[in-house]
């Protein structure tokens, strides 16, 4: 009988990370530090030093340690699977795979690198981590991975997910992180936030520099981000070589690889172990995907832009929007960053990596039917790549081609029902491309563009 | 490396149900025809004929049909985890092991036999199916398991929780199914109902009652019920004889199976396939939990009695609080039926299953500790079992005896995360055994009682 499944056991899980780094045919352009504009490191007071070794190192294959797989075997090796269903429903002669990571006690891929990160932390001693979180799903992630390395979490939740999204907040709760409503009164930014506006909803932006804050504040604190960097990535490429493997165990392999980017991690981490193939002249059409109302790839320049909104992070080169940009309210959360991973955007630079972006009315359409033939419910974030999976399946089906495609299914939409809700009642709309405020943003770019060009 | 997971593959996936019926050293009491008294099966309107045939038969083993295994393959084989990490955190020298069923994505237990049930109506030509649901759970299982077999599928919701939980609802909806706030316009007992009070919130009687008039009153129509009934039990023991398999590749034999019991389904699918050892003199503790607000086991006769409130239904010999019997508001909606699957009665009366109580604050105590270490967050039904997995390994703990213990993880609280609000804000509550309550149900036992004695 045919495989809907293709499992691995414990044994078989990746032992090691890939690092890209080691195999670009150019090298990626520097941190820059955001006062003096000389290539820097992650600042050390955020980070520890095992991550900024990661963040730079050229080593190809990177040793997970024990106690990090001993946590990745309580949900991993994850499955992929052969979506017949869908062909079938679709009507395409095209195989179509899906890496699914939702089946985490956190529900998405951002664990893998959580866990990782609580890991590294606690060998350096750090007793408590700080981060951000808007929707959630990073901050759930980070909650869990502090708890498993009895490390304290600090999660600053935008103070309008924060009431809006109770049980995302229960969740990071019930893993015993602290959640404080941002902006809050416990930083100097907040309370000078608050003292402008009492009533101030929060962004990501301010609930950053919060986290930041807080980090350097505290000798026993640092900080914690969920995508983007380097690290970020690598942590993610257990995904991709697991898919790998499962793909020769189905005796197939990617024509095309399809996946969402916010940052930029979920869909790095499937594509990234594929890249050294491709490299070597193997057929792959790699597909990232991002919304019409944060289109940074797409639209974007390349350009060297802060990584957060207060301008305290690093300068980085990549395809940004400015980030002072603030994205329309999409129901995708995490693909609402003004900026993109710096490998993703050089990678794309060089050629390997192609953009598109898509309305979310037509990506809800698609995902509730995926849905309705494959039982999962997608987080919003992948219904925009399953969107472009349509796309080609049915372009498949109008060639008579059979190609075989494969989906960075990244997590489940459990806590993201009322966007169905409105998609199903015909209230959902699109934001079309936010040019005027894109401009307007882009004229705030660090200084050091001219520079650097 | 120790193994954390035990993983089956595909073609390690049992292709038989267990039917105890074939084993049991007395036969079970026959089904009373409500109206007649007399034995009877199950009403043809309601069922179609291969469950019925199910209901009764005395076969060791049923074939599961290859399209109902193409379904089961999309999710199964659910994983054996060793809870090393809550072990450690017990400080106890027990070894436990749980079978999850929150993977798939109904997220329970449940779609094992939604599947099959929405397949077998399919198959007598049946369109559409109804069912009422409470909290939900069964109803999103059988949403998609009519979805998978392109059968129209309406959910009778009782109202207080059609409207506070809506994610339970859009789940459903996301699926195909139409959902209905019970009482409806839309059947008799619903419009007389609402001409008696306008507001009234509903309740499971008044839900299941609507589902059941509907589907004798239109030819392309059956009713589909979650738990209780044999054939529903039958279709479960995919789970128990998964972990068997499991727990010997972990070179391992339970000494303890914990579940929860509300209707009776999801334990039963795991420790049915344990019984022939039982019978054959291997010492196997077998305990069953249920809420001490509903303790139908613990505290109710073995009596006869109608397995719905209306009295519509066949009159059954189980341990009952009484048809008329409404529990108390615990978190756990699953376990508030007033009385229990007669196969689980019946081995409770042959000494071969034991059954406790317990209270919902503990419960969820134990269910954070869980939560804190294996990471899952447990619905609240499998909590009350985890909190005598607790019990268990701190007796041994306490004894220095290495017991093998084995949970029926039945489910993931990703939609009951307000119970864990309410534990860790202090509010939650415990409901005592509502004695006065139960007695008055129970003086409206059916007549036949005292002639069958």
């Amino acid at each position: 009988m045919k495989s809907t499944k293709f499992v691995l056991t414990e044994k078989e899980m990746p032992t090691s990370w890939y690092n890209v780094l080691a195999d670009l045919p150019e090298p990626l352009p520097p941190l820059l530090h955001p006062g003096t504009q000389e290539p820097t490191i992650l600042p050390p007071p955020l980070f520890p030093a095992a991550l900024n070794e990661q963040e730079f190192s050229q080593q190809r294959y990177i040793e997970i340690p024990e106690e990090v797989q001993d946590i990745y075997k309580m949900y991993r090796p994850t499955h992929l699977h052969r979506a017949y269903r869908l062909e079938k429903a679709l009507g395409t002669p095209a195989k179509i795979f899906y890496k699914y990571e939702g089946t985490s006690a956190a529900g998405s891929h951002k664990l893998n690198t959580a866990v990782a990160q609580a890991y590294y932390n606690k060998k350096e001693g750090v007793k408590r981590l700080t981060t951000e979180t808007g929707a959630g799903q990073w901050g759930s992630a980070l909650a869990l991975g502090c708890r498993l390395f009895d490390l304290e979490c600090q999660v600053y939740m935008v103070k309008v997910s924060y009431y809006q999204k109770p049980y995302r907040r229960i969740l990071m709760e019930t893993w015993g992180a602290n959640i404080v409503p941002s902006p809050s009164p416990d930083t100097n930014i907040g309370r000078t936030i608050l003292s402008q506006n009492s009533d101030s909803p929060g962004s990501l932006g301010i609930a950053i520099s919060e986290a930041v804050e807080d980090a350097f504040n505290r000798d026993d604190t640092k900080y914690s981000l969920g995508s983007v960097l380097n690290h970020v990535l690598l942590h993610q490429t257990i995904v991709g070589q697991e898919a790998k493997k499962q793909m020769e165990r189905a005796d197939a392999y990617p024509d095309i690889i399809v996946g969402c980017i916010g940052g930029g991690s979920n869909f790095a981490g499937v594509f990234l172990p594929f890249i050294p193939d491709k490299l070597k002249g193997k057929k792959i059409r790699i597909i990232a995907v991002e919304p019409e109302a944060c289109p940074s790839v797409t639209r974007g320049p390349y350009t060297w832009d802060y990584g957060d909104v207060a301008g305290m992070a690093p300068i980085v080169k990549m395809y940004t929007l400015g980030h002072t940009f603030i994205p329309p309210k999409i129901h995708a959360g995490g693909l609402r960053y003004h900026g993109m991973a710096p490998i993703i955007c050089h990678l794309h630079r060089l050629g390997l990596v192609e953009a598109k972006a898509v309305h979310q009315v037509p990506v809800f359409k698609s995902a509730v039917e995926f849905a309705r033939a494959e039982g999962i419910v997608p987080a919003p974030e992948p219904a925009h790549a399953i969107k472009v999976v349509f796309d080609e399946a049915l372009a498949c089906k109008e060639s008579g081609e059979s190609k075989t495609i494969l989906l960075a299914l990244s997590g489940h939409g459990h806590f993201d029902l009322q966007a169905y809700d409105e998609y199903l009642t015909g209230k959902l709309e699109d934001y079309e491309y936010p040019k005027e405020m894109v401009e307007e943003a882009l004229s705030h770019l660090p200084k050091v563009m001219a520079e650097m060009k």
